[in-house]
């Protein structure tokens, strides 16, 4: 069978099994979870012998370190597993919530009801764990899924796909409500993105080019973020100690990560106080700074930034820093900048905050608050398939109600309109 | 000036103006909604002026009567744009509303704020009452927005873009905020729906082909609906009078509105007694009735559907009938056949009535109402700025909800990651 024809098919499963599980109950959804919890324990050994094999070939075929360690599942990492399905399963069941049931003056009721969106299609780059957190929340959200992991990762890939076929068949469920794709061929990807008929929406994560390429390519609408170019600001009025250790672990908690800042924000009043503070700590870590003209002046290893720089998500520790007059020309700095993702001020100034709350337009905004909070797990969703910087649909950590949609219900007694 | 050029400075203009009013509190927005209408009752004489302009032209290049009437602004239709601009004053503002603050377990309080879209860009045919409806709603919910309405309709446009400027200005609000494109060259829209970097979203409203066309050609979303192919499902245990009511009604209040039903699903059961009542009321009215097998033997003057019907939307006094088994088969056909826009089922059963509501996939899904009620006012919009029958974001008639989006906003004292 070629890939078209093999793609077509998973398509054809998924929106069948998409309808059942549409209507699968609560009890029914959360048996399945747990079922999948217990073969992913019981089939731990196994797990960790499809894994060494797709390690191996990565190395061989030159991964580096850190894609090794993304590719790895540690007995530690299996358990997480685990526990992420008990927690789906413990979360609400959105679907069929019905909200806002008003009765209107013809005397029909209104109000909208939570469903699922019906089949999902992720495109994931190496961490196998992913194939477990995104069939958690597309089976509890009532969806039915094809993922397509790494190729690096197929062995692992192939060997959790096992263990959520046995839950689902289990559970009486149908076992193609999770797919996960068998082929490591590339026109795979080009085929699941453009199944308009059969998919109703790509969650792409990984890498900027990947992502980049899937947005320009799918014609199913992508739920996705490209960048995480995010901004601390220092406010005048901010507590210092408290401003210290923000953008400290925004920027070194993990350097890798898109809710990471990568530009510092200071108002040019506190700047003295807190900016050598922090030049200190950040040389500790081993942070290397690049500021603007007055940042270099009070910061003897900060070099010049440039323009680009304050476009860059370095991923890195590297650390962009502008001493600005005062909130306007931080949102300013922010509206220009900004990949819209997660932006925090640190301030004790209560008319500051609140304006910064509003005015930023972005996923995430905060106030005292470091923006590695910016994720599904602290935002209490139980797990997130991807983060959106869009504004359409769902902004910020996708959880099971980025997973859904509200449609109208009409409850009525032989209503008709005048 | 060149099309390009004028449609980019239009883009630039708004995406300024939208800053400035996503900050707007509510009493100003409401101020201008206030001015606007107040302009509008007292210019009521220039708009009748200019909109005889357009009808004269209109009636020089053969628009038929249809086109004619809707371009027409009679009296009664200014007082209502006043009254519909009075009514949206009146709606709560969504913007800045907070849902869902809670304490999380590291200390944080992370909750959703509504913030608007940015700038919208509606592209509409000859009613120029749409120019008011979408201000009015783009300008409540924080949004600037771009105006494109029919060439048909340029002087009643122009007319009802001064009296909009007005308001604007005596409220103290960007006049920029609402832009009436000003040509009538085609090349405009083009431009509009690829402004990508000023324009956040498309709202078409208008003929397929229109629709079409714009989703096809779009760089920016689109929300949208194509076909109103909507259905009633008469249940066994239906109520006759009911039944009947509901069925005459979706069918015979108006034609040529996308939430008229165009197929009526009755169940074999019933079929005897409730077909021949309402195949004589159609008949009254005039409405041709193409059916399958058993409704042809039901009914004299019913000729037969084609695979084609089950798939068309009339707008006229056509209807399609076809008689089921049972609920399983009455949402099967209209999982194939719909458009996901409004469905009705008639039954005083309560299991299928719950069934119904859960399973039916569409934007509205009502019990014992006329999918004629499937309309923003109906339902409590206020007003309605398209209907929308994808899953993504909006689904149904789109007010100012659909014109926002939630941010995540966080609250801390200093928190960090751990």
């Amino acid at each position: 069978m070629d890939v078209k024809q093999y793609m077509q098919q998973l398509g054809q499963q998924a929106r069948k099994a998409g309808r059942e599980i549409s209507k699968a109950d609560s009890g029914r959804k959360n048996l399945a979870l747990l079922k999948i919890a217990a073969a992913i324990s019981a089939d731990s050994a196994e797990l960790s012998l499809q894994n060494r094999k797709d390690l191996q070939a990565g190395k061989e075929n030159g991964l580096d370190a850190a894609s090794l360690d993304r590719l790895e599942l540690t007995p530690a990492r299996i358990e997480a597993m685990v526990e992420g399905l008990k927690q789906v399963a413990a979360l609400a069941d959105p679907v069929g919530e019905i909200t806002n049931l008003c009765y209107r003056p013809s005397g029909i009721q209104v109000g909208q009801m939570r469903v699922p969106l019906g089949v999902i299609g992720i495109i994931y780059e190496s961490r196998p764990n992913v194939t477990i957190d995104a069939a958690a929340l597309c089976l509890k959200a009532g969806n039915a899924c094809i993922l397509r992991g790494g190729s690096e990762s197929i062995h692992s890939n192939q060997a959790i796909a096992a263990c959520i076929s046995k839950g689902l068949a289990e559970a009486g469920l149908p076992q193609t409500a999770v797919q996960v794709v068998e082929t490591t061929d590339r026109a795979a990807v080009g085929e699941l993105i453009t199944l308009k008929e059969y998919v109703d929406v790509i969650v792409p994560r990984g890498g900027k080019g990947l992502i980049e390429r899937i947005s320009a390519e799918a014609t199913i609408p992508v739920i996705k973020h490209l960048d995480g170019i995010c901004h601390v600001y220092i406010d005048g009025k901010a507590d210092i100690d408290k401003a210290v250790a923000i953008a400290l672990n925004a920027k070194t908690h993990r350097y890798g990560v898109c809710n990471a800042m990568e530009t510092l924000l200071i108002a040019e009043h506190i700047a003295g106080k807190v900016l050598p503070i922090l030049a200190e700590k950040y040389a500790e870590k081993g942070v290397e700074l690049r500021g603007c003209l007055k940042t270099c002046s009070l910061v003897k290893n900060a070099v010049r930034a440039t323009e680009a720089d304050w476009h860059t998500e370095y991923l890195a520790p590297i650390l962009s820093i502008k001493i600005v007059a005062d909130i306007d020309e931080a949102i300013a700095h922010i509206n220009q900048y900004s990949s819209a993702h997660t932006e925090a001020i640190v301030t004790e100034d209560y008319t500051l905050a609140r304006r910064f709350l509003r005015e930023v337009d972005s996923s995430s905004v905060m106030v005292n608050a470091s923006t590695r909070f910016a994720d599904g797990f602290e935002y209490g969703l139980g797990a997130e398939i991807g983060i959106s910087t869009d504004k359409l649909h769902a902004r910020g950590p996708v959880g099971l109600q980025g997973l859904t949609s509200l449609k109208y219900i009409v409850l009525g007694d032989g209503h008709i309109r005048q």
